[in-house]
């Protein structure tokens, strides 16, 4: 027997699909991905499970945890009769938020879309077959991947992919902060955090911004921004908090140190669509392109998506939970549609 | 001094802009309209003040009651800078979410988005002039306004305007439904319910369903669905849960009695837009249009709607909050573009 619904991820776009889905009896199988194995195509629970605390995703005035706020997420979508992929076909019975379970959770390997029902390949090479596919498979922020760079990112020590998550943070206030990149999102990124730095560095590589004029424009008018031309980032500075970063001039080699409070790096996100491998369409940045910008329809009639890795422009959590509501409402009315019940 | 920001509504999608705005030093101001004052423009707290339990609000595995959920948001909004408009110029420190405070809230009367900066209208006349708009005041669910239909709606007796919020709630399990209404949306909730439900009883005034053809065959093919022709509804019996309706037959004025163990009252919504005066371009369905459907903009730049007021698909608190979400960054990205900050 087919599945009706496969979920592949397990961020809050997944989860809030399984959710939905899960009360519209469904019984969504979710494949969540492998944890603390790399590579992995999907990092369980997304990227949140990086972050430290999380204060604007709303209900939550005290701010929670990234991880916690995933396994809330997960226990509730498995409360209402989600099933998880794992390695021995036990699905966990995730009753306590904060229990440990050893289940071994399962990554999906590869999809084939072009048969009916949809072949699902785990990753040891088992097949699942489905009516309907949520893809929520995120998006990952490039790094420098520097050492310092991750051990600070993880650790809440003033290192970040997001100024929108995380700008408003005390720790930024009234500090002199770096941004990493040159493109629309840096300039955006700096733009943002102008709002609460005493000044704001853009970090570029090159001598000219690749950002739009009129982005450039507003930025390089700003008192509170100064772009360093021609330096790259070689190692970032900091025990428990970031001090600063040591650059190198791309054109004389010059190894400098520019104190900093904080830093943020802006060179673009990396969707999760490699396993895809070119069966659903796909944005020229390579996001799942949406059939209808509205809905969570995709260029295959059945599968829908949802979250970062349909989303270039938001994704925040609260974003992509509802993009997951929208998609697991989307399944559900297409699977009564062509009377799969 | 015009404001940068104003928002009017104080369901999900509105607070949630506020925490996203308030977070990017926009210091919004809210218009959160008044309670128990009938008419009102905006119901405080939207939709969900009207429900019990809410159970698909991802992030609270066991459930958190809608007001509850509406405090919660709405105390971090202002925990991040939200002002709250209110009747003497007061803004409430909500700094316990079960603190009852007695601040009058205040609601908008009229907008004029004619002028820039634009001008917002108290109920008092009072005047707030602000740079950017966020509309996000919801839509209310159309009732058949039977005392005992609202009592058992407000009491969570087994009355609801909303399959997908409450279809799959333990009460409604094996239990004979009702579901009043001939359109799409009838229908739709109708086959939803019929997951949970030993039988669903369409209730229509009328011999034909408004329902397009192919949903109609559909419904009346499902063996679980029954119609019931040319019956109105004149009561809702039962004490703490409903326990049947009493019908009216349209042609003979006979009246019965249907036993029935929920009710579900699917005869459309109406978008609160009067206040708007024509001035943003609607729906044929009086929805705000989105200039663009995967953005939150609007027919007049600087003005942006988010939540059920432009939303006549979804309709769910986590889509809310994530167009609220959409609507903040759109907003501050505007007005960082137009060089107000």
């Amino acid at each position: 027997m087919p599945e009706k619904l496969v979920i592949i991820g397990s961020g809050p776009a997944a989860w809030t699909a399984a959710i939905y889905a899960a009360r519209a009896n469904l019984q969504p199988l979710v494949f969540a991905g492998r944890p603390k194995q790399v590579p992995t195509t999907i990092l369980p629970g997304g990227q949140l499970m990086l972050t430290t605390e999380i204060e604007n995703y709303p209900g939550f005035p005290h701010g929670i945890t990234g991880p916690k706020l995933m396994a809330y997420m997960e226990q509730q979508a498995v409360r209402f009769g989600t099933r998880i992929q794992t390695d021995d076909g036990q699905h966990p019975d995730v009753s306590n938020p904060d229990d440990g379970h050893s289940y071994k959770y399962h990554d999906c390997a590869r999809v084939d879309l072009s048969t009916r029902p949809f072949k699902v390949y785990g990753e040891d090479g088992q097949v699942v077959e489905t009516h309907a596919l949520i893809v929520a498979t995120g998006a990952t922020a490039n790094w420098l991947n520097l050492p310092n760079e991750q051990r600070l990112a993880r650790s809440g020590g003033g290192v970040s992919a997001c100024a929108v998550c995380d700008g408003a943070l005390p720790i930024f206030h009234g500090k002199e902060l770096g941004v990493v990149g040159g493109g629309d999102s840096a300039i955006e990124e700096a733009t943002y955090l102008t709002k609460f730095a005493s000044k704001v560095h853009i970090i570029h590589r090159r001598g000219e911004l690749r950002a739009s004029k009129i982005m450039q424009k507003r930025a390089l008018n700003n008192p509170k921004i100064n772009v360093l031309w021609h330096k790259v980032v070689t190692d970032v500075l900091g025990e428990q908090m970031i001090t600063g970063v040591k650059l190198r001039d791309t054109r004389t080699g010059e190894e400098t140190v520019k104190e900093l409070g904080g830093l943020f790096i802006a060179i673009g996100h990396t969707p999760t669509t490699a396993f895809l491998e070119g069966q659903l369409e796909l944005t020229e940045k390579g996001y799942i392109k949406l059939k209808d910008a509205y809905r969570t329809t995709t260029s295959v009639e059945g599968v829908f998506a949802a979250g970062d890795v349909a989303d270039s422009v938001y994704r925040q959590a609260i974003t992509a939970a509802g993009m997951g509501c929208k998609a697991a409402i989307d399944a559900e009315r297409w699977l009564a549609e062509h009377g799969i019940d």
